[in-house]
This record gives C-alpha cells, sequence and structure tokens, in this order.
C-alpha cells in the first residue's frame, strides 16, 4: 500500500435547523463551537487540535456526506486515486479551498457503495484539553468511530483490511462463520470504523470519546435538565465488546451519537481478534437494558459524492437478528 | 409522643440457600460478614459501627420478618407499646438474648398490619469504613431505607406521621389530592420508610447507600464478571424524586434491593414537601430505562409477628398505575 | 433546652472587592448568586433552598461576622437569648428587616467571645439541585460546617455540648487527656462546628459539601485553568478524622474554605466520640501531603455584634502542634 | 528504518524481598500475578494480554535491566542488531528459553548508555479486562511509559527520534533552545520513553495506565489503609505536560511508580511537538503540592546487559533544575 490511513477525522450531516442542532451539540453535549455561518456549525472535542471533527450542514434533505478519514500525507491521496480507480469505484477530487478548513480532499465510493473522504491537512485550532472551565456536559473530548450497516459484511470486511490496511479487533460471526460485524481500526483503539449486517450502506451512529465514565452519567443529567430526557435511546451500560461504558442518545434530526469511554490499546500486531458468537447468549451484553427496536431499525441514508442524492440500499445477505452485544 | 425513633436499622429476612445469598451478598455486593451460623448470615454495611443491618434467615418460604427500627433509648420501648396496645394493635416482647447481638425489642404490626420491631440497642463492631482493602463490589455503606406496597397509602402516611412522628420529604398525589406514595425520614435523608399504592403490606425494595455514583458502575461490572448480569433488574438511571443515582438488583431468592446514592440533606424543619403529580410526565423519571413490569409486580410477603405465617394482604385503595418516578 | 439548634446555616465575611470574590465563588467554584446590590453578594448551593448561606460583604477590613445558626422555631429564641443573658454573654436582637433574606436574629457571643447568630427563618428560592446544567467548578451543594480556634477548647466544647446540645462525633486530646480539638454536630454529619487549639476566636475555614469525590479534582482543573492555582493550600487527601475526601483553599481575600466529601452519617445516640491521640503519628493524616505552615498559622478575625470592631484574641492554652490530622 | 518499535513493554527490576514486593505491587496496588518461582516475580495489567509487564528479580543489589521495547516482527530484531553495530554500541542476543515468556531478544545500550531489550514475541495469557470481580487498588491497566535521566537530553532525544523512529509530544527546553527534557513515544499515547537532565542513565519511573481518575483516589485510600500511606512521593496532581492526572509511589525497595491517567491520543503525524518554557512559570505544575526533594534526587541505576554490574553514570550537560512540570 501506498498510502498510510490515520484514523476517521470527520463527519459531515444535513440538519434542518441549526439552532436546533447548536442547543443539543454545544449547550447540551459540550462541543466546542469552533466556527459557523449560515450553512454550517463546525463542531470540535476539546482535546482536538484541528478545526472540527463534526460538520452540521442546513438542508432540506437529511442524509450522511461522505465520512472523513485522514491520512499520513497529501501525496498519498493520489495512491489512493489510483486504487479506487483501478477497483471501477467512483472518486472525485474536491480542491482546496472547495471546503473550509480543509485542505484538497479525495471523495470516493467504496465496496458496499458508502462514500468516503480521504485527506491530509485541516487548518489547526486551539486545543482546549486543559481548558476545564469550558467542559460542559459530556465532556466531548474527540471523535472516536463510525459504525455503519452495510448489505454484505464480509465484503467491506475484506476490503477495509486487505485493501486499506485496517486491523480487525473483535468481531461477531454466525454458524458457518460468515462475519456478522466487525471492528476495524487505524489508530490503536478498538475502532474508527464499524460494520454490521443490515440494510444499507447506512450510517448507524458516529462515536465520541469521553475522559472518564462520570461524563456520561453527568451528561445524562444535564441532558435530562435541559429536557432531552428523551434522547436518551439506550445505556448507560457496558459493552462486552470493546469494554467500552456507552450510552447512545439520537439527535434532533435522528442521528444517533454514541458517547463511549474505556476500550483498549489495540497497538500489538499480534493481537488476535475476538471473535464473539452470534448465538452464545452467555458472551453478549455485558451488562444494561436490551437495546430497543429503534437502536436496531433506524439508520441514516448516506449521500452520493456527484448527485448529493440519497444512495439506495440493499438488504443484508446474511439473516437480521439482535444480538444485544452489537456496538 | 414519649419516644423518638432514630432510623431504620435493620431488616431480617428468609432465604433458601445461606451460600447462594452469601456469593451475592459478600462476594458480589461487597456487604462484610460479621457472623453467621447454620441458620443465619448476619451482614452489614462498611460504614456501619453496629452488628448488622441485614439478617438473611435460612428457611424453607420466603418472606420479611418484622422491619427494625432503632429507638433513642431502651426506656422508650414501653412507650411504644403502651401506644401500639391503645390503638389496638398486636405487640410482642422479644427479649434480650432472644435476638442474637440485639437487646430486648418490641415487635407490633402497625395499621397497615406491617410487622415493625423497636430495639434501643444493637452489639457493637469495628466500623470498617477507612479499611479500603476490604471495599468490594458496590461498596455498600450503610442501610438506607425500606419501601412498601401498602393497600391504603394515606392511612400509613398519616399513622407514621402524626403518631409515629416521621416527616414527610416527597409524595406523589393523584387528581383528588389523595396520596399515591410517600417517601418519610426520621433520620435526616429523603427517607427511612417510603410507601406506595399497590397491595399490601409487601416488602416492594431494601435500600443502600454507597458512597459515589461509580460504585454504581462497577458494582455493575463486578455483577456482569461474576454472572449475575441478569440480576440487573432497573438502572443505573436517576430518580426525578429524591435526586438519588439508583440500581435495582434482584437478589437470588428474588428479594429486591436499590443501591442508592446522592440524595439531599432534610434537617429543615421548614423544608416542605414536595409534590409530584401522578399524571404528569414531565416530572417523571429523570433519566433512565421504564421501569419493568416485575419492578411494579413482584413483591415479597410480610411474616406475622407472632405466628411467623404469610400475612394476607389487601387490594389498594387508589388506581394501580406506573408512574416512573416511583423510587 | 428549651431550643433545637437546626445546624450551621450561614456565615457572613467581609471582602474587599465584590468582583474579585464573584469571580472566585460563582465562576470558579460554582455558587450560585441568588442575589447582588453594591455592598452585598448572596450566595448557595445546588441543594440549598433558602436564599443565602454565604454572604459577601465589601469592607475596608476584612472579618467574619457572626456564625449563623438555624433554630427549629422562631420563639425559642426567646429561650437562648434568656440562657445567654443567664449566662451573663452580650446578646443583641436584628430585627427582621435589617438583614435581606432573614427573619429576626439573636446575635450573641459565645464562652470563647464568638460571634454567633440565631434564626428560624429565611426566604426560600428554587432549589437547583436537578439543574445540572448549571452544575459548574466544585459543585458546591451546601454549607457543611465552620472550623474556629479558640484558646480554650475544652470550655468552648463542654459549652457546646451541655448549654447548646451539640453532640461530639470526632475529638483529639493529649496525653493529659485535655481536649485539644473537637468536631461537635447539630445536623447528622460529622460536624457543624469544629474546634481547635490556638490563638482565638478565629475563623480557621468554612466547610462546603460536594455531590462526590470527582467534583473536587474537577474543581482543582477548573481553578488551574482560570489562573487559580495557587489557590489550592492543602490536598486533594482523605482525612483519617471525619473520613472526608477534602480540599482547602484560600479566596481571594485569604479566607479558607474547605470542600468537603465522605463523611458519614451521625444518627445514632450511642455511636462513642472517636478519640484520636496527639501524638500518635499513626492515625493521624489519612494519606495526602502535609499541610503548609499557612495552614497553622493563618486565621481570619471576628466582628463584635455591637461595634464590628476585630474581637481581640488570647493566647491557646495548651501547646500549640500540628498535628496532621487536623480539618 | 527497517524495524518498526511498536511500545514500551516490560520492565525487569531487582528486589530484594520478593514477598515484600508481592504485598506492595499485587495486594495493594492490584496487579495480576502471572506467576512465579522463587526467584521472580511475573506481574501484568488487567488489560495486557501478554505474560507480563513487570518483573520483579530477586537479587542482593537493585537495579534495573534492560528497558524490554517490542517490535512488530522477530526478523527486524536483525535490523536492529545490525543498526547497533553500526553506531559501535554493545549488542547481546538473549536465546529463546533463557528469559520465561519471551521469544529471542536483544540487548544493546543506548547513546546514553541505557540498556535496551527488543523482542518481537511473548506469551499470550487471558486478558482480565471484564474480570471486574479482580480489581483491587489501582486498578492497574497496563504499562504505559519509561523516564530517565540521562546527562544529555538531547543527544538522547535525536538517537531516539532520528534513528528509533519515535514521535516527540511534549518537550522542554531553555532559553538557549537547548531539549532539557522530552517526551517520546511509538504507540499514540504521550509517551513511551521520557528523557530528563540529570545524573544518568538512571530510572526515574515507571509508569501505569489506570481506567479512571478515581481508580488514583481508591488506590490512595487503600495504600492508607495497608499502612503504605508514606509510599505516596508526589500526588495526586495534574500534569500540565500530558494532561495526566497522576500518583507517585515509592515501592518497597524505593522504584518510583506513577499511576496515570488521562494523556491524549497522537495518532496524528502532523501534530507539533509542545514546547514548555524551562523559566515559564504560568506554564509548569498544571495543579498540585510541589514535588519534594526526593522525587529530583532519588533514581535508580541501570545494570550492563554484559557484567549486570551497576552502569557508571555522567553529570548532566545542563544546569540542574526542578521545574514543577516534570513528569
Amino acid at each position: 500500500m501506498d498510502f498510510n490511513i490515520i484514523r476517521i477525522a470527520r463527519t459531515v450531516i444535513n440538519v434542518k435547523d441549526l439552532e436546533r442542532s447548536r442547543a443539543f451539540y454545544v449547550d447540551a453535549l459540550g462541543f466546542i463551537e469552533t466556527e459557523r455561518d449560515d450553512e454550517h456549525l463546525y463542531l470540535r472535542g476539546l482535546e482536538e487540535h484541528t478545526h472540527h471533527s463534526l460538520v452540521l450542514k442546513k438542508a432540506d434533505t437529511l442524509g450522511v456526506h461522505a465520512l472523513g478519514y485522514k491520512v499520513e500525507k497529501d501525496e498519498q491521496l493520489e495512491a489512493l486515486e489510483a486504487f479506487f480507480k483501478q477497483q471501477g469505484l467512483p472518486t472525485k477530487w474536491m480542491p482546496q479551498g472547495t471546503q473550509r478548513a480543509l485542505g484538497r480532499s479525495l471523495r470516493v465510493h467504496d465496496v458496499s457503495g458508502m462514500p468516503l473522504e480521504f485527506f491530509a491537512e485541516m487548518e489547526g485550532v486551539e486545543r482546549m484539553l486543559q481548558r476545564y472551565d469550558l467542559y460542559r456536559g459530556a465532556r466531548i473530548q474527540r471523535i472516536d468511530h463510525v459504525n455503519c450497516a452495510v448489505a454484505d459484511v464480509e465484503k467491506a470486511y475484506d476490503f477495509y483490511r486487505k485493501s486499506l490496511g485496517f486491523r480487525c479487533s473483535e468481531y461477531t460471526a454466525n454458524d458457518d462463520d460468515r462475519v456478522w460485524a466487525a471492528w476495524l481500526h487505524r489508530k490503536q483503539g478498538v475502532h474508527d470504523q464499524a460494520f454490521m449486517n443490515g440494510e444499507g450502506p447506512h450510517l448507524h451512529h458516529i462515536g465520541f470519546w469521553l475522559p472518564d465514565p462520570l461524563a456520561i452519567i453527568h451528561c445524562c443529567d444535564v441532558l435530562a435538565s435541559l429536557g432531552y430526557g428523551d434522547c436518551i435511546e439506550r445505556g448507560p451500560g457496558r459493552h462486552g465488546l470493546s469494554n467500552a461504558f456507552f450510552l447512545y442518545l439520537r439527535d434532533p434530526d435522528g442521528y444517533r451519537i454514541e458517547l463511549y469511554n474505556g476500550d483498549y490499546l489495540t497497538s500489538d500486531p499480534d493481537f488476535k481478534p475476538i471473535r464473539w458468537d452470534l448465538d452464545d447468549p452467555r458472551r453478549q451484553t455485558f451488562w444494561g437494558h436490551k437495546a430497543p427496536e429503534s437502536w436496531f431499525n433506524e439508520t441514516m441514508p448516506f449521500l452520493h459524492i456527484e448527485t448529493g442524492e440519497v444512495i439506495p440500499t440493499a438488504e443484508p445477505t446474511l439473516k437480521k437478528i439482535k444480538p444485544e452485544f452489537v456496538l
């Protein structure tokens, strides 16, 4: 591989009402607002030294733009372009200046049809890690991962591992040893990108890292104080998979946000991916209430890199079930 | 009143298998085992300087013995006897020596038929508050309260306030201003004794005080590690009523235990009881998953102070509903 | 006794610059500002349902006004007046309307010459306990205690216990069994009022209750972020005495504030006061850095209830030493 | 570079009394004891899936054996050997079977004379991350870093960055822009290896990662309960550098252990190292008590890879000072 993907670095999502979203993300969850204009709100976590990790874009139609991955060097974007073209997959350059605070980027669709974006450069900003006086709500530290439903998990799993250089930390498989869900990483946590079996490609959730477990409890308290109690969809609880202490929220447009703390270091190349059996109840949810129906059934569409239209989806290749351990 | 009730001080419950209960209460929850014999297990919290606050008694039939209240002075027991006799309520002396570590006690049935026990003296033991090396599981500090279902809450509410000197911190009332549930205290927390509308008298749960919110999270983790994940019935969550951060567990015999932290000081005589409307959804659960059916429907019987037989119950006088805020 | 003292309820201190104090107490520590005028700032904790527990009064001279104790009923103030007069101690009525939000109060000097104030009524305000969106800094919950240096601790100890009805939770004594320091309470915590041997009467510190240990850590972080790092005088650490997790701060005028969490319930009348030997090093500080010299030597003067002048002090009757366990 | 160093993976230290050390590391701090024999105790953290990260070796003389770094592949060890030989630095092979649970390793001395060891393979063991019932004391998760005093920090800094592929996250420099201390990493935290100006090469401390800040507080409580209160040398406090919440302990032989939580992700190649001025007091300790003299003056010797003798040291090239921010 002539490119080195560093980590998931940002997501861009359409929202219907910027003020309403700002109240949720900034006032309640504690994101730092880096910048805003009439059409966008640029948000980051307290630890982040780059301009944003979440962009809210005003639009009439909901949907998720290309998921943004940071690569090591700008010149690696050509290698990525060559690779995706060779695979017969769509690509599109976004020149510097097209997107606020970003250097040039390469947009593509992956084997599942999911839109991605690669870039090396984003404008730097002051890191607020030690501005504890600004800590609010969930004390969001940084973007951690994205989790997507795709029709053929094994195909995505193979592509990300073999072609893009991701490593697998944990996965679930059915009785036929078919991969039902997978947690894949480039940075040294449990995942940057997770896939699970479902109609897709769809975004299931965006995960953000918190500094400690009490930040989740405090966030619940703040959400309830501000009238957002109903936004809590699942948790708090402990994942068996990843070991993280978690909370799932639904934002005012229905996007699912995971607050996440406490996975482990995945630096070692000889760490063997942990397999979880789909039908082994003993190894499922570590503890916590069952996930509600909505958690399994409601996901958000992706947008095409050329047309901006919602991408058509395919039915999953494996049976849909509701394993409690799914992140 | 010629007596001064200090606080709820102990409960005695029948269990079927002492070893099984010991594994749950001592190894998983972190109770200190003060003493045991073939028929009893005497447990206390880390802060408690008295012999026990929970007695597990081996028996074939499940049920709850008289709830134990500490009074200020031994000679006040005669005043209590006189009062209950005057009310036409059953009383029974348990001489010193009858019950391990306890001075003489007076057993009675209250206006709801619920068995109580009053005593002034219990043997002292070493307080383990600063033996942090012994902290395990939930780091149980001390008994906090009991919550009971009774057929006529208003009758119990009046009796405990007017005749026994309890104060009310919070209560729920229906549209006709009938008291549906009440939180009553003698010590300066939110409650020693709560009542709620239901078939009764039945014990709903025993609440224990924890040192901080993370003790609840750690307890969930430990329970899951030891295979007790299914014992978690409700929570963690935050009560609107009392403001406590809570977790409800079911022990191996089905008794419900609440782990509880974070209510407030109720020292002030001019603090006005907080009223919560039964049908005001905005003021119900502060945050957390809905309580399951079992939480509303499953309670434990009391035993008669003379016969030891399960006490017959009556149907509730008010409509049974499921307000989420019930503690 | 014909009066019933409920708890320490407020302190009033002179400060030189209200804005400077507001930045410290409200912006950094997280007190709620109930009200202000040109001369006063009225502050309360998140749990408090009364107008204030701390009054900052603009003045050129620093000093502490009468320590405010809440009593059960207004009519008990006459009994207190009679008692203090009988003891030959100064008294002074402050009619309702004299002090913002307070009913009438009785000011006195106690046997150490320390100014006290008794009152039954204070205006009620909204309790912010469940306004978690307002939680800042140390998340101050409520006033907990005051600690004062007096020349003759045993005299104060006897007076508060025998004449005012306080109970002792813990104390230190020297080889001759003379009381060197004492922790006395009316409410059911370790103390409302502590005394220790020293030039006095002087105020050593005012203690405020926090919801959990992490609130202390977060407060340190916020103080450092805002440039108040040097205000941390001692801690965080764990007291042997009281078992509290603590932090001592010095406010912009030099008043010492203790942030305090984790003592224990003192409801039981048969709880025996814990004795700590002055010269037993094994039982001193539970853990934490040694207290600096300033902690032992710097205290604040009291003001006379009639003249408003600084009260003259006396040298301590026992040897001055530096036991690490002193709170 | 034809090798890829993954992370600091283990340290081996001589101790005088294995039982005494076991009581400290296992019973008090909560390390998992993987295995022991008459001469060794093999310890690991709860998250670690490899045999050990700390070896205590019984010996009459105290000292630190080669610091163990994990490399990506076994065949890279030859490339490392070639490199060190080319630099004229001593090397020595330790064949598989020589050291318990380890594959073959290459021992070397670096430019400061400090002994290192490279290996790719260590026996796997059960990861206890979700065995919360075994969590004790500090809940040690994994080895995080080593910090060493060397005579010429800039020389070491250049060698580790340019020749071994480390990246610098933060550093301190004096007025002449000479590097006084540096934090260098291979894994994506703030450091695997720190250097600071001082007589050396000496080991200053070994740092272990904890799951959350309360684990440090609980560890202090447990240490005090077990009589180890005097082992706390510095902290708890917050580092300006690295942002970690920390505690420094001295083990029964005097080795310094840091308990460490809360640094940040250093995945981004364009993250600019943070410079701290040696003489800028505003940017020093974030908060916490001053480090005692012992913290600056007491360090532990390294042992030679061939002779096992204590390595002679050199005086530092820069002025010795006591910047409070030093980790």
